[in-house]
């Protein structure tokens, strides 16, 4: 049953192939998202992690080097009020950690760290005109999200559910990113904080097709051209890609990040709310062992990364991920090393 | 990428359309077994709960109604050690509820109520050679195998991770029913309780198809002709179908149970372990609000079923369902409730 806006979608996007390329903060650069773009799938950058400045100069370096539409990633979560009694609940967990590692306990960093889209990353859509603006946990309040369309920009964003795909829908997104269980890194939920909500895509995309009336773009779990198949069979209009780039020699996994990926198979991946404070799926290491790895304790987003930094700088420098974000779906073990470009077109080959 | 093993599975399983009939203890009898055979497909009969004698008599209308194979479908689980002090916690953990239902805290029902295939299933299955033997958490031991082989059975297994898969391969199965965490009822895991290494089926079918030799049956969430085409996509010789069939004129779950599933778009499904002790997925109700889905408390599989029937008998008696189990999948919303065989035929056109 392939959807018969797959074309329209793929002409409104400006690519030939029907595979978009996740946003992935942290584990990429322009570079993946140039291998993607001139592949004929669409590149992304996030920009949740970026300065305006450093965001614009990854914009430029893409434009430099393909000539395709860009797909800019913003996140749209609420800063969270600070609360000093919150943040000393996480610290406190992680004190034993710092001691245990060596670390000086009282010297526990803060700060935020992800930006939701603002008026400066508003001026850099003005200035660069991204083909593409994608958002993750929901859309920005109307005001935003019109001067965001006023730039010419598709406007994409990720539902977990079928009510959040009918309230995209509803509030002016030109097309759903269905996000299956599977998917690794952030889950994209912004109605409900429900985790038992969110279903396997196998289940949730065809309940997604079938609530809206928009292109719907399937991600989570897809690393092969059967797999690409099958979310054609569900009525998706394209997939979106993520693990299964995250080991082309164009990523920019950390070093303890690539060689979880390279073992994959040898760990399970786990929903953890450690990292950042909202759930997101990587490999188990060592502080979800330590911490249920949906700890109450950890702080609203994205207050609880800070004061894992020190952690972690400490342990990936003896080559150790006990502290590292291992973002990681669930199909990781099927990633390829091989280039992006042979990637996208091995998983293309699979739509028919 | 459709499986060049599936003629012969389906040859094999002696039936005409790739359509498994998934085997649901406490929610259908020989009727829908009966209905799905007419259709093509496999019928089961899920033997756990059932007496030997009372086995005997499904199978005997089954054979009257039908001339088809069958699927008998059996536990192999190891009965647990009675451990007085973990029921007694578990009790406890109970009593406030029977308190508040108005029922008597001091007479809680104790017993097992499922068991695994032992001498008394092997006789039936001597004398009443059922086609197909399928088995959920593993294998029986070596020597109880080799004797149901020796009927003539095929033998089918459901596999949760690769390395199950691998696992039920190397030890005598016929082929492997890989089961996607969208799958409602009991997980059939057997070689590790960590449900983290438990995947989405657009994630774990084509790493299971790669990783054995057997034909691969897809289970969980399946619930449309397009999900159908999409296991096949992925490279499964055919499907197993249960939720979609439960609402099935033909299908008895129990009243609350159909009113459930009827409306089940209106509240998530959930794993939990708390009404046999082994994680399974259901519907959310009262009890699985009441305490955590997962409880520590709840007694090995499959004691912490029989302390329940009081609560359940009284709450079912006012129509209300929070102490039944409301197994569902997380397509339940997609189930029909059309004659089994309308959803058989409808399915089975995914098929190409």
């Amino acid at each position: 049953m392939p959807s018969a806006s797959t074309p329209c979608l793929l002409k409104r996007l400006g690519i030939a192939r029907p595979i978009l390329q996740a946003p992935m903060a942290g584990a990429q650069d322009h570079r993946l998202a140039v291998a993607v773009a001139r592949a004929g799938g669409l590149g992304a950058l996030p920009a949740a992690a970026l300065t305006a400045d450093a965001l614009v100069e990854e914009i430029r370096r893409f434009r430099q080097a393909a000539d395709a539409p860009l797909n800019l990633n913003f996140f749209c979560h609420r800063p969270p009020r600070p609360d000093a009694e919150a943040l000393e609940r996480w610290h406190a967990r992680l004190r034993p950690l710092y001691a245990r590692e060596g670390l000086d306990p009282s010297h526990i960093p803060t700060g935020a760290g992800r930006q939701p889209l603002d008026e400066s990353g508003l001026a850099v859509l003005r200035a660069h005109r991204p083909e593409v603006v994608s958002f993750h946990f929901g859309l920005p309040e109307p005001a935003l999200l019109d001067a965001v369309k006023a730039t010419g920009a598709v406007v994409l964003s990720t539902a977990t559910t079928v009510a959040e795909a009918r309230w995209l829908q509803a509030h002016g997104a030109d097309a759903v990113i269905a996000q299956g269980l599977e998917a690794g890194g952030h889950r994209g939920h912004f109605l409900c904080d429900d985790l038992a909500l969110q279903s396997g895509l196998i289940a949730l995309l065809p309940q997604v097709v079938a609530a809206v009336s928009l292109p719907v773009i399937a991600a989570g779990g897809i690393a092969t051209a059967a797999a690409v198949s099958a979310c054609q069979a569900l009525g998706a209009s394209a997939v979106q890609i993520g693990t299964a780039l995250l080991l082309a020699p164009e990523a920019t996994p950390s070093a303890v990040h690539r060689a979880a990926l390279r073992r994959a198979a040898e760990r399970p991946t786990e929903l953890t709310r450690l990292f950042t404070g909202r759930p997101a799926r990587g490999l188990r290491n060592g502080l979800m062992r330590d911490l249920d790895p949906l700890h109450p304790d950890a702080p609203a987003f994205p207050l609880a990364t800070a004061a894992l930094a020190p952690l972690r700088q400490h342990a990936e420098a003896q080559g150790r991920d006990d502290y590292t974000p291992l973002w990681a779906g669930q199909a990781a073990a099927l990633a390829s090393p091989a280039p992006a470009a042979d990637t996208v077109h091995a998983l293309a080959a699979g739509w028919r």
